[in-house]
C-alpha cells in the first residue's frame, strides 16, 4: 500500500484524487491546496484529510508518496521538500518554465536519490504505446519517420497565456517528449515556424498559436510536429510512425463506435473527446498504476526527471529557431 | 447510500463487486456464495462481510438491495426471497429457463412492489443506446428495418450447453431484448432457421450452433438477427438501425485506435475484445449506476422483469419455430 | 474482334454502348431500339448503324454477338431468335418474369448451343468477388453464414411497378444469384417476410417494398437478404461472409476518400453513389470483358442462362413464402 | 475535336494515347518516340501514324495540340517548338531541372499565345480536389495549416536518380505544386531537412531519399511536406487542410472496399496502389479531359506554364536549404 499526500486540489488534482483512491494499493492520505475550500471538496469526496500545510504532510513516516498537480511555478520548490523528505514524488509537467531552475533543482536533489516521475501521461495512453512499441521492436522494420499532430479543442485567453511560458514549454512539450519517446534516442536538429492565426493578439505576448516543427534524430531519422491552440472538432492527438518495413498509426478515438448515415452524408462518427481529461482517462489511470507499482517494487519510475529535463531544452530550443528564425543544433 | 448484498461471487459476481465498491453511493455489505471460497476471496478483496446463508443477508435491515449473480437455476427462488424481504434487486439474465417458472415467480412477488431489474447489461452500451436513441427519437425517421448481429468469441463445451436451455434462451436472450429495446414495440411474428455448423456435437444435445431468425413487428418493422457460437475474431456485436430518413449502426470496438499498414495490408485494427466483460465494461457500470440513481430516486428501474419475461417468450418462440419450421405468432 | 448488335438504347443501352466501343477486341455494328429516336442517339454517340429490325441484323453474319437490354418481356423472344441465328448472347436480368416462360425459352433453344451469359453484374463487382472469392478458396475458413444487404437509392412509382414482377423478381433476384455465387451450392429452404414501409400504396399492387429472407444451403449455412426499395443515404449494396476462420465484409463506396471534420462530426464520408450505374461501372466493364475474352477464347461464359433460372426460381420461392406465410423448400 | 501529336510513348505515353482515343472529343493523329519501335507499338494499338519526326508532325495544320511525354531534358525544346508552330501544349512535369533554362523557354515563347498545361496530374484527383475546394470555400473556415504525405512505393536505382535532379526537383515537387493550389497563395519562407534513409548509397550522389519540409505563406500560414522514396505498404498519398471551422482530408485509396477480420487482425484493407498510375487513373483523364475542353471552348487551361516554373523554384529553394542547412526566403 502506498500513502498518497495530494498536493494542489484544482482540476487536474481533483482526478489524480479519485484514481488514487480507486486503486487497491493505493491511498490518499492528505491532499494540500493554497485555496483551503479546493482541498476540503477534495477530502470530503475521497475521505483524505486536508494538510493544513505542505511540510506538515511530508512530515508524516507515513506518507510515501506526493502527487505534484498545483501550479507549475510552484514545482520545484515542492519537488525539492518532498525529495529531502524522502518521498517517492509523481509531478505534473512541465519541472518549470525556465530550464535554469530545472538544472538548479536537479542539483539540489541528487542526493536523494528518490523516485521522480514527470506527468506525460501521454506515454502511457495504449493507442501511442502501441506506435512507440511497433517503432522500436522491429514491427515496422528501421524507424524512418515521425509525424505528431497536436492540437488542442480550444484556446485559453491570451491574458491567461501570458505566463505560460509560451506555446512550445506549454503545451508542445509532451510532443516534444513524445517524439523522444518513439525514437529512443536523441534529437539533434531543431527548425521551429510559428503564426498567429487563432487569434492576433497572441502576438502581444510575444507569442504564436499556430507551430510546425521539424527536427532530426542522431542517427538521421526525421520528425514533424504540428500544433494549433485550436481544433473546432476537437482534441486531436495524432502520432504516426513509418519505417523501412511499414507504418503504424495512433488515431483519434470518439466516445462511441457509432456511424450515421443521412442524406447527405456518409459514415458520420461522434465528435472527437473535447477535454484532455476524457481522452486521456486511460493514460492517467495507467500512469498512476505505474508509479505505485514501481515505487513499491523499487523499480525505476519513467518518464524520468531528466525526460522532463530534456522535453524543456527541446521546447526551449524551439523557442529560440522561432525567435530567430535559424535551425537550432543540439548536443547532449 | 445503497448496501448491497451479492449473492454469487463467481467471474461475474466478482466484477459487480468491484463495481458496487467503486461507484461512491453504493457499499457492499455482503457477499454469499456456495463455493465459500469465491466468497471468501470477493469479501477480501472489497472488504464485505462473507454471508452464512442467503437469508441472514436478507434479514439484515441494512440491505437494501441484492444482487444476483448466481446460476441461473436459482434466480427465480432468490428473487422471491428478496422480493419479500423487500429488497430491491437486480437479476442476472435470464429470470428463469421456464417461462411457466417465470410466470409463477411474477405470481408469487406481485404484491412486494420491489424495484427489479433485469441484467440486459447490453441496453447500457453507450453506442446501442445511441442507435435506440436515433430509432425513437426521429433522426434516422421512422424505423423500418434492424439488424442485429451477436457472434460470441468461443464455444462451451458442448457438455456444458446441456443444461444452457439452448441457444435463445442462453445466449441469443439478449438480442431478442435489443431488437424489443430498439423497437418500442412489441414483435409478432418470427421464424428461426438454424445449425450446427461450429461443432456438429452440438445436435446430440438437440440444440445449434448458428442461428438466424427473422421477426415482425406489430406495426410492420421488420428485423433480423444472426448469431454464432464462435467468432474466430473476437466478440462481435453490431446493432443497425435503418429508417425512412438515415441509418445508424453500433459498429464493434478495438481496444486501441492503432492502424497498422504492411507490404500486404492495409489500416489494420488491433483485434476485437475476446470477451463480454471486456466488451461491456462501460454498460455494466452504467447498468449498476442507474439500477442504484433510480432505487435511491425512487423512480422506475430498467429493464424490468416484464422486460425478462418477453424476452423469454420470444426465444420460446424461436426455439418453437426452429424445432417445427414453422413460423410462430405471438400475441401480447 | 467481337461484332456486336446492341437491342434496346434506353439508360443501360446506353451505357453498354459506350462500354463495347471502349474496349479494343470489340465493336458494335448495329443498335436497335423500338424507339427510334433512342436507336439513333446512340448509334451517333458511338459510330454505330441503327438496325432497322431486329431480323436485319441478326441477319448479318457479321454480327457476332447480341447485348439484349429491352425491357424484361421482349427477352425471351430475342433470346431466342438470337440463339437460332447462332449468335452470343449476353441478356439484362431477369431473362423473364415467368419461370414457366424461361423454361419453355429453355426448350427451344436446347440444340443452340450458343454462349448465354446473363446480366447479374454485380458478380464482376471487385469487392463482391472478393467476399466470394474468400468463401471459397478458404482464407475464411468453411463458410457458414451469408448476410447481404439490398437498399435501392429511391422508390419507382408505384405505377411502374404494377409490371415489375413483385420485389423479389425485379429486385432481389439480384441477391438471390450473388447467394448462390458466394455459396457454390444450391439452397433447400427459404422463409420471406415483407412490409409496405416506404410507400403504403405498394399494398395495393399486391407488393411490400421492405423485405427480409433467411435461407439454408444444401450443406446447412445460413443466409439471410434485407432489401428496401429506398435508402435516403444511396445505393446500400453490402455483402458479408462470415467463416470458421474468419469474415469477409465487401462494404459500400464513396466517390472520393476524403474525410470531413467539422464542430459536430467526426470522419464525414461523402454520400454513397446513388445510381446503380455509377456504383457498378467497373462491374458492368469487367462483365462485357468477360464475355468478350469468353466467347472469343470459345471458353464457358457465366453467370449462365442456367444461373438465370434458378435465380428466377428462388423469387418465386419467395413470393410464395411471402404470400402463404409459409417456409418453402426447393428441390434442384 | 482535338487533333493531338503525341512525343513519348513509353509507360505514360502509352497511358495518354489510350486516354486521347478514348475521349469523343480528341484524336491521336501522331505519335513519336526516338525509340521507334515505342512509337510503332502506340500507333498500332490506337490507330494513330508514326510521325517521321516531331518537325513533320508539327507541320500538319491538322494538329491542334501536343501532348509531351518525352524525357525531361527535351521537354523545352518540344515546347518552344510547339509553341511557334501554334499548337496547344500538354507537358508532362517537370519543365526542366533547371529554372535558368525554364526562364528562357519562357522568353522564347512569350510572345507565342498558346494554351500551355504543365501535367501536375494530381490536381485532379477527386479527392485531392475536394480538398482544395473546402480549404476556399469557407467550408473549413478561415485556412490555417496543411499536411501533405508523399511517399513512393518503392525507389528507382540510384545510378538512374543520377540524372533526376534530386529529390525536390524530381518528386517532391508535385507536392510544392500541390500546397500551392490549396493556398491560393505564395509560400515566402521554406525550411528543408534531409536524410539517407532508404539507401544510404543516395548520399554518393548527393542526394537524400527521406525529406521533411516546412513552409510559410504570404499570410501566414504553415505547410509541411514529408516524403519517402520508398513506403513497403504502397504509394502513400495524403493531403490535409485544417482551418478555423473544421479539417478535411484526401486519405489513401484501395482497390476495393472489402475488409477481411481474422484471429489476429480486424477490419485489414486490400493494400494501396503501387504504381502511380492507378492511384491518379482518374486524375489523368480528368486532365486530360480539362486541357480538351479548355483549349476548345478557348478557356485558359491550368496548371499554367507559370504554376509549373514557380513549383521549380520552390523545389530549388528546399535544395539549396537542403544543402545550406538555412532557411531559405523567397520573394514574387
Amino acid at each position: 500500500m502506498l500513502n498518497f499526500a495530494l498536493f494542489g486540489a484544482g482540476r487536474i488534482g481533483k482526478m489524480h484524487a479519485q484514481n488514487i483512491q480507486a486503486f487497491a494499493q493505493s491511498n490518499l492520505k492528505y491532499v494540500f491546496d493554497v485555496y483551503a475550500p479546493a482541498a476540503e471538496a477534495v477530502a470530503k469526496a475521497t475521505g483524505a484529510k486536508v494538510a493544513e500545510s505542505v511540510e506538515m504532510a511530508l512530515a508524516d513516516p507515513d506518507v510515501d508518496a506526493v502527487l505534484i498537480a498545483t501550479s507549475t511555478d510552484t514545482h520545484v520548490e515542492l519537488i525539492i521538500k518532498a525529495a529531502k523528505a524522502g518521498k517517492a514524488i509523481l509531478c505534473e509537467k512541465p519541472i518549470d518554465l525556465d530550464t535554469a531552475t530545472v538544472n538548479a533543482c536537479l542539483e539540489q536533489i541528487k542526493d536523494c536519490h528518490v523516485p521522480i516521475q514527470i506527468g506525460f501521461n501521454r506515454r502511457y495512453d495504449p493507442s501511442h504505446a502501441a506506435v512507440v512499441k511497433a517503432a522500436q521492436d522491429g514491427s515496422i522494420g528501421k524507424l524512418e519517420q515521425i509525424i505528431i499532430t497536436s492540437r488542442d479543442p480550444g484556446m485559453a485567453p491570451v491574458e491567461y497565456l501570458k505566463s505560460s511560458g509560451g506555446i512550445f514549454r506549454d503545451m508542445i512539450i509532451h510532443d516534444f517528449d513524445m517524439a523522444r519517446f518513439v525514437l529512443g534516442e536523441e534529437i539533434v536538429e531543431l527548425q521551429a515556424f510559428g503564426s498567429a492565426m487563432v487569434d492576433e493578439k497572441i502576438t502581444e505576448i510575444g507569442d504564436v498559436d499556430s507551430v510546425m516543427v521539424i527536427m532530426k534524430s542522431q542517427s538521421g531519422r526525421l520528425i514533424h510536429i504540428n500544433g494549433s491552440r485550436r481544433a473546432i472538432y476537437g482534441y486531436d492527438q495524432r502520432v504516426e510512425a513509418f519505417g523501412s518495413e511499414g507504418m503504424v498509426i495512433s488515431n483519434n478515438q470518439t466516445p462511441t463506435s457509432v456511424t450515421r448515415y443521412t442524406k447527405d452524408t456518409t459514415q458520420v462518427k461522434d465528435p472527437l473527446y473535447n477535454f484532455f481529461i476524457d481522452r486521456y482517462v486511460d493514460a492517467y489511470n495507467l500512469q498512476l498504476t505505474s508509479f505505485i507499482e514501481n515505487v513499491l517494487a523499487k523499480k525505476p519510475v519513467s518518464p524520468s526527471f531528466e525526460d522532463g529535463r530534456r522535453a524543456q531544452m527541446l521546447a526551449d530550443a524551439a523557442q529560440k529557431s522561432l525567435e530567430t528564425g535559424q535551425k537550432v543544433t543540439l548536443s547532449w
